[in-house]
């Protein structure tokens, strides 16, 4: 009875929850990393974007998207925005007996070891920049001769929603944004923000070939499958896996735009009215 | 006794509402032109922006901003957000008692007085111009002959907000945009999101002195004060107007970026939580 017990808990999906379209570079390195595992997916895309949110909305919408990928019985939540994650992912953590990962520490830790002059690059939301998380991941790690450099990006993520990933505008925003970084002669950029991915080959070519720009969807990926695997979580079913998205605003757009990020990944997409689950998850929230 | 309810109904405030900051310009176009008005603001600015959210979500948003500013005792309600208003002002103009204002059909009326070859662009989120609205509010009053183009311009919100309204990228993403409004020549073009005013002498370089640029705050200002002339609904107090804000997200960063479109207007801003809003606002709603 218990291994059969153990059998089900392990075979439930993994929740992920972004802001929007944005986390689905995650979905796209968790079947890289750990093929064999199911994903539910949330799209808060009725509140899109956290970035310019304050901390205590961005808060609330987390729990309630939590909430909603419990209810929908995930055995690991992913905090896959870097917004959600700067304000909210270790309260998650604290509050939640499922574990749940976030995409700063794994960028975090990839930086550093992968930094020679130990000078960081960090772009990402003005939510997220403020924050100071990423600053703070990093100089633990680092220690007191290392320098982070944040830079807010705010333009970055309507730019990818347009479509201009390789567009000569988007080029000219990211010289400008990328100038002081430039100046101060990082080797590696922190790409905090999971919208950033697509940007990989301008942003490398307006930083030329010596600089590390590492992906936290990656890292993200990478952590997930240790955590799975040091706490028996790995699915075992030799069934293929199943890949469900929700979203909060309509689940047509999200199919469109999606497929830029996941391609044919996305099949059904449903509607869920968040709102619906702030009340349940007061229950689980520390006072 | 009648006609001191009737002088305290008129002395109540204008309500105003938009997804965010884009109001603003007509909180300024109303200050000018119906200078004793007091005025209620309510900025949506934890769900901004509406302009890429389905119409089902807008207008859930509508009624629930509509209802918070008639709880606070709105005499007229102005649907400051073309979005908003192409999803939900029709409805709210059907459910509600008080008059309802939105932004297209001034917009539309004066871009056809001020059209002589009948070509009449406009510019708006793509939500907006997805609607269709500002295609039938022209159609209509243009008849038969008169051509609309309509452009969506989804970087045009971001940009403003970045405080990029005269930068370089600005003037390339509106070439861009424009490109196939000055290749069919029109003569009116027309601002369809209230962010847009704010880029006004850009868009006149661009275009060239000789097209007219419809300003919908300026002409929805003008459509209020005939409104509250026609209904004996203008305020009769000689105290000074007040100016009164409320937001969803954080009352700190909206005065922040508020200033950049109202000046020193924005004192005391709230925070109001808006999704309480909801329910209430169902029982005014058609089944």
């Amino acid at each position: 009875m218990t291994s059969m017990r153990a059998a089900v808990e392990r075979d439930r999906p993994i929740g992920v929850f972004d802001s929007g379209f944005g986390g689905l570079t995650v979905v796209n390195a968790l079947r890289q990393r750990v093929p064999n595992e199911s994903v539910l997916y949330f799209g808060d895309t009725a509140r899109v974007p956290y970035g310019s949110k304050s901390p205590a909305n961005v808060r609330r919408f987390s729990r309630e998207a939590a909430q909603f990928l419990l209810s929908r019985d995930a055995k690991l939540i992913v905090v896959a925005c870097n917004t959600a994650t700067a304000h909210a992912a270790a309260e998650l953590a604290a509050e939640l007996t499922v574990p749940v990962v976030g995409v700063i520490e794994p960028g975090a830790t990839a930086a550093v070891a992968a930094t020679r002059s130990g000078r960081i690059g960090v772009l990402g939301t003005a939510g997220t920049i403020g924050s100071g998380a990423y600053d703070l991941a990093v100089r633990r790690r680092l220690g007191e001769p290392g320098r982070v450099y944040a830079q807010p990006c705010p333009l970055f993520v309507p730019l990818v929603e347009e479509g201009w990933t390789d567009h000569a505008v988007t080029m000219r925003v990211a010289e400008e944004y990328l100038r002081p970084l430039k100046e101060v002669d990082v080797d590696v950029i922190i790409l905090g923000c999971t919208h950033y991915p697509l940007l990989s080959p301008l942003l490398q070519e307006v930083m030329g070939p010596d600089v590390t720009l590492v992906d936290s969807a990656e890292e993200t990926a990478r952590a997930v499958e240790g955590i799975l695997s040091e706490l028996g979580l790995e699915r075992s079913a030799d069934t293929p896996p199943s890949f469900t998205f929700f979203v909060s605003d309509s689940p047509h757009r999200f199919r469109e735009v999606g497929r830029r990020f996941v391609g044919d990944l996305i099949g059904a997409v449903s509607h869920v009215d968040i709102d619906g689950f702030g009340q349940h998850m007061q229950r689980l929230a520390s006072p």
